[in-house]
C-alpha cells in the first residue's frame, strides 16, 4: 500500500500513549490518521464496552473474536481508505496484541489472517512484566479486566512480544520502555524517517 | 468427545428451526441440548443485537469474527460442557453457515479454527437459491440485514454449501428441503439412530 502504517504494542504501562502523541505531533504536518485498539468506529467502540466492562468475564476465544471484529471494521472502514490516499497510519493496539495477549497470554490458537495488512514499522516498548504492574498500580488508573491478571499471564505476553520482534526483524523496533520518554522518541524517529 | 453434535444448515426459507424442533421432540427422552446461531449465552444475544440490527451495516470481515465470537462462547459455556456429559447437542446453524455466507456469499478468507469441534453430524437442507428467496417472501417474516441480499449472493451460499457437503459426506447428510417435512424427519432420524 502507498501509505506507512505504523503500530505501537507493549503491555499497558509501558508508555505507548506517550510515544503515539509524540510521533502524531511530530507528523502533523503530514496529517496522520491516529487510532486505537479496540474502537475508533462506532461498532469498535460498541465492542470495546463489551470487551472491558463484563464483569462476569468471557470465554477466551469470544474475548479474541470480538478484539478481530472491531480491528477488522476499523481497518476496511478507517485504516486501509488511508493508506490508499498515500497517509501515515498511526494505531496504538494492532494484530500483534492478540498474538501476545489471547496467544501467548491465554493459550488460544492465534493466527494472522491474510486480510489485515502487515504494519510497514511495528514498535514494540519492552517491559519487563513485574515493571508494567507496578508502573500502573502507580498511576492510580482504575483496573479494567485485561490488567487484573496474574504476573505469570504478563509473562508469557512479554515473552510471546519478543519471539515476535525476533521473528520479523524488519518490522520491528523493540525499544526499552524504562528509558526516558524524548530518547525513545528520538530512536522512533530515526526508524520513521528512513520510511518516510 | 463422548456425546453426540448434530448441527442444521441451509439458507433461511429451507425448513431448518422445523427439523429442529421435530429432532428435539424425538430426543426428548435424552435431554438435548437445543441452541441457535448466533445467540444462546447473555454475550451471543447482545453480539446477535449488533449482527441483525444494523441499518449502517459492517465490513464483511466484522461480521464474520462476530459471529465467530458469538459462537466461540457458546462452543464454551455451553456446548462444549454438554458434550462432556454426553448429551446430544443439537445447534441450529454453526461454523459452516459462516464459510457459506462470509466465505462463499461475500468473499471472505474464512477457516475452519481448530478451537472449534467438528460436528458429528451436519444435516443441510438444500434449497435453489430462487426458491428460498421466495418461500421466505411468502412467510411474511420480516427481512433482516442478511436476507436483504441478491440472488447471486444466495446462490453463491448454496454452491459453497454444497461444496462443503461433497468435500466431507461423512459428515454431511444433503436433503432436499422441498421433500415433505415429516419425510425430512424420518431420513434425519435414521442417520440420527445410526448414529446414537
Amino acid at each position: 500500500m502507498p501509505g506507512l502504517f505504523i503500530t505501537f504494542e507493549g503491555p499497558d504501562g509501558s508508555g505507548k500513549s506517550t510515544q503515539v502523541e509524540l510521533l502524531a505531533q511530530a507528523l502533523a504536518g503530514r496529517n496522520p490518521l491516529v487510532v486505537r485498539e479496540p474502537g475508533g468506529t462506532e461498532l469498535g467502540e460498541r465492542i470495546r464496552e463489551l470487551l472491558l466492562h463484563r464483569p462476569e468475564g468471557m470465554s477466551a476465544e469470544a474475548e479474541m473474536y470480538l478484539f478481530m471484529a472491531a480491528r477488522a471494521e476499523l481497518l476496511e472502514t478507517r485504516i486501509k481508505p488511508a493508506l490508499a490516499e498515500g497517509r501515515v497510519v498511526i494505531d496504538d493496539r494492532y494484530h500483534d496484541s492478540t498474538l501476545a495477549y489471547q496467544g501467548g497470554g491465554r493459550g488460544v490458537a492465534a493466527a494472522w489472517p491474510a486480510h489485515f495488512p502487515k504494519p510497514d514499522l511495528t514498535i514494540l516498548l519492552a517491559l519487563p512484566a513485574q515493571e508494567g504492574i507496578g508502573r500502573h498500580g502507580r498511576s492510580g488508573k482504575s483496573l479494567d479486566r485485561l490488567d487484573a491478571e496474574s504476573l505469570e499471564f504478563h509473562e508469557a505476553v512479554a515473552k510471546t512480544y519478543d519471539r515476535l520482534a525476533e521473528r520479523e526483524p524488519e518490522r520491528f523496533l523493540r525499544l526499552d520502555a524504562t528509558a526516558d520518554p524524548a530518547e525513545i522518541h528520538r530512536e522512533v524517529m530515526r526508524r520513521v524517517g528512513q520510511l518516510l
